[in-house]
């Protein structure tokens, strides 16, 4: 067998303990909110069937999902006729059935439509597992990464957006962030200003212009609109969108005399204004709906999916992308044959929150790597009473270690520096006949002589 | 877009609510444990290398690899000559340069030779995550399944050995399991056996069959024997071994007798007897070497890869194969090129324990799939009221929701029951009034009045 130097496949990431116990950190915060929030866990295959990955994501999409080639003589099953093509792409669903999962949101329809009769509607479940898309990799962007989605299917009560933002908000701060923004903006505002202004093809190209109104000022503004395919009539009317402005209600009340004629337009509000009331019933926070929630109607993300409520979650105190976004798509689980059903949920990116909170240094110290004693071994004789010490430690559910053989001091200090364990119980022969036992701290080189009950109290503290 | 009915890819799984609280009570114990024990997490990527992957598991481990078909037009790069053979094994390297997990054990050596530089031996590792074998899909064999392992590399001593033995120990007796059996064995001890009789090939063969004795007796084993290439000489010399019984330190003693001419041999036995005076000196349990741990020299798993002591963990409370295995390797990263690094690890096999655990009614019952308490909607004037108890509830940890609309109350309670959601909070305007709470025990029927700090406590409780 020839020897390979090894190496990591493209875009793909190992996570080391220090990273492990950090990824848990924002895992276990986000579980144990969605919790809190009446949400269970579910988990899909890693691999689906070709066909029901194939088509959902667009073209675009299509390229971007893994095939998994069929195992065994895969080439039995090609034609004479597929095979003398030779063409890339119309070979695969010849000799590829199945594919890695591109995102959570297709398996999720899938998995309801095949369990609609076990479970109970709404049903809301969330779901925090890797996904996989041969994207070009760069800094940030990988080919394995992980989504944490939690959404309610068959309810449409606005209770549950509100509840969204309340998720976002309390796992934000749970997570150390203390400014970010969780903006919100409704499909049927937009649809009620391509209503008013008769252009319902050109929506994403206004929101993109006026998303550029702190760059470029209202003249800029206008003149992409003007090169985007709007009139001038348009730009009268767009103003007040335009220079949308101040408190949230403001910009809802801004919003009504602009969208008075449109029915659908005037429901999108109407819908913010009801999510409001919810936050505002649960009496979190005070001043939670004009600090940390703004409305941003050139907010369009999932345009073509979502119909109600969109979100999009940014941190104010790094450079950062979104770090979180979801909305309301009335119909999921239409493209596996079950209509009607409605959903709304969000989602967290995890490695972008990883990196805001390594940037911020949020991660919490006492984040234990490996150990949180390690027992040092001197002598072979004196093992029979150190490991008798590790059986009392471990009883107390304390993470300890003992140095696996008889070695210099130096030796086994440097083992525990380099794998983070924050304390080295020192036993001697002197310290076995007395039972005071020597405890080094290993980042103040603090030593102190404890009795095992004192060792206990303080670990477990 | 065509409809398509969809399915589960074949030999995966979809993980429900009630399976995966269920399958995080298992790995949450094993984690909780691997720490205690100075283990830390780390993870892989799920796809490797194509040349990371192959050439380590044999011929027939090499064609239940899952291939990842390239990306883009991977034709492109495929020659004339290649194409023009049209051999499905021969074509894999031109179309795939990658593929997915086939356990933890090669992407950990991978990792220790990348990592070399930053991590400090011995290093202790576990590693939890799914793999994937395209083998035939059958009762409890999937296509997906999770392995958990875990490892130590860089370090001989026995009490690594000696704490595996106990890590299995106080795993399965926390997951319930009241009697199980850790077989030991040792490489050398077989290698021994193999010296006296001079016929090394057929080690495997002799395992074989004296593993039948409790079937077919000595005579149907000496027959066995005979026939797989043992002479008349050679089964005198094994009786003592095929008939070994008696406490293990008897059949220690009887080895020794037999393997007194073998130094490799006598070197096994050590190791064993070392490995048990450790356990000893943990004193963890007075009768665990005896009722839970057997020496079974027929115990030969891995036999190509293990060096010294060999593991296997079976119940005796359900008739199913080993639910874990491990051993010491010398040899883990030769592959890629680090020598001389040696490694013991053991592997717990979830998906079979599950299946125990299950069989036993051995989860606990208190498993929280969902929310803890429903709070009913009767009417949207109580719904500021009812909102607000979502936050005082949720504020102490409790996992609590609204039911979303207002609704009748049976509609409402068979959602409580379909998702075993334990307690109603039924809230009309007279509990509103006088802030005394109807509690619904959903599973005994009985309803009680209480105040809101007595409705924490409980639950709390």
């Amino acid at each position: 067998m020839a020897i390979v130097k090894p190496s990591l496949a493209k875009g793909t990431r190992d996570f080391s303990p220090l990273e492990m116990e950090r990824r848990n950190f924002i895992f276990n915060t986000l579980k144990r909110i969605f919790r809190k929030y009446g949400y269970s866990e579910i988990q899909t295959p890693s691999f689906e069937n070709l066909a029901t990955l194939t088509g959902k994501y667009g073209d675009e999409g299509d390229k971007l999902i893994f095939k998994i080639l069929n195992s065994g003589d895969y080439l039995s099953k090609v034609s004479n006729e597929a095979w003398n093509e030779r063409n890339s792409n119309k070979l695969i669903p010849h000799i590829s059935e199945k594919a890695l999962r591109y995102d959570l949101t297709v398996p999720f329809a899938r998995y309801v439509v095949m369990h609609q009769n076990d479970i109970a509607l709404p049903f809301k479940r969330f779901q925090i597992q890797p996904v996989w898309r041969a994207d070009r990799p760069q800094r940030g962007r990988y080919r394995e990464f992980y989504q944490c989605d939690v959404d309610v299917v068959g309810s449409d009560s606005l209770l549950n957006e509100a509840e969204f933002v309340l998720i976002y908000w309390e796992a934000l701060k749970e997570l150390g962030l203390k400014d970010f923004t969780i903006k919100i903006n409704n499909r049927k505002i937009l649809t009620g200003i391509a209503e008013i202004l008769g252009k319902p093809e050109l929506i994403v190209d206004m929101t993109v212009a006026i998303d550029k109104l702190d760059k470029i000022g209202l003249e800029g503004v206008n003149k992409e609109l003007l090169e985007r395919g709007f009139t001038e009539e348009d730009l009268e009317l767009l103003k007040p969108i335009v220079l949308l402005g101040g408190t949230n209600l403001e910009k809802l009340e801004s919003l009504k005399k602009v969208l008075a004629s449109s029915e659908k337009g005037m429901q999108g509000i109407a819908e913010i204004e009801t999510v409001f009331a919810y936050i505002d019933a649960f009496k979190v926070d005070e001043t939670l709906l004009e600090r940390e929630v703004e409305v941003d109607i050139t907010l369009a993300r999932g345009l073509n999916y979502y119909t109600g409520c969109i979100f999009e979650v940014k941190t104010n105190e790094v450079a950062m992308g979104s770090i979180g976004g979801g909305g309301r798509y009335d119909d999921l689980t239409g493209m596996f044959g079950l209509k009607g059903l409605t959903g709304v949920g969000v989602s967290f990116g995890a490695d972008r929150i990883y990196d805001v909170l390594e940037e911020l240094s949020l991660f919490p110290e006492a984040t234990v790597v490996s150990s949180k004693i390690l027992i040092s071994n001197f002598d072979k004789t004196l093992e029979s009473y150190t490991i008798s010490l590790l059986t009392s430690l471990r009883k107390e559910g304390i993470a300890v270690e003992l140095y696996p053989v008889a070695a210099k001091l130096k030796k086994q200090m440097s083992y525990a520096d380099a794998k983070g364990i924050p304390f080295v119980l020192l036993v001697g022969e002197e310290e076995v006949e007395s039972g005071l036992l020597t405890l080094k701290n290993m980042e103040s080189g603090e030593q102190i002589k404890v009795k095992l009950s004192t060792l206990i109290e303080m670990m477990r503290g």
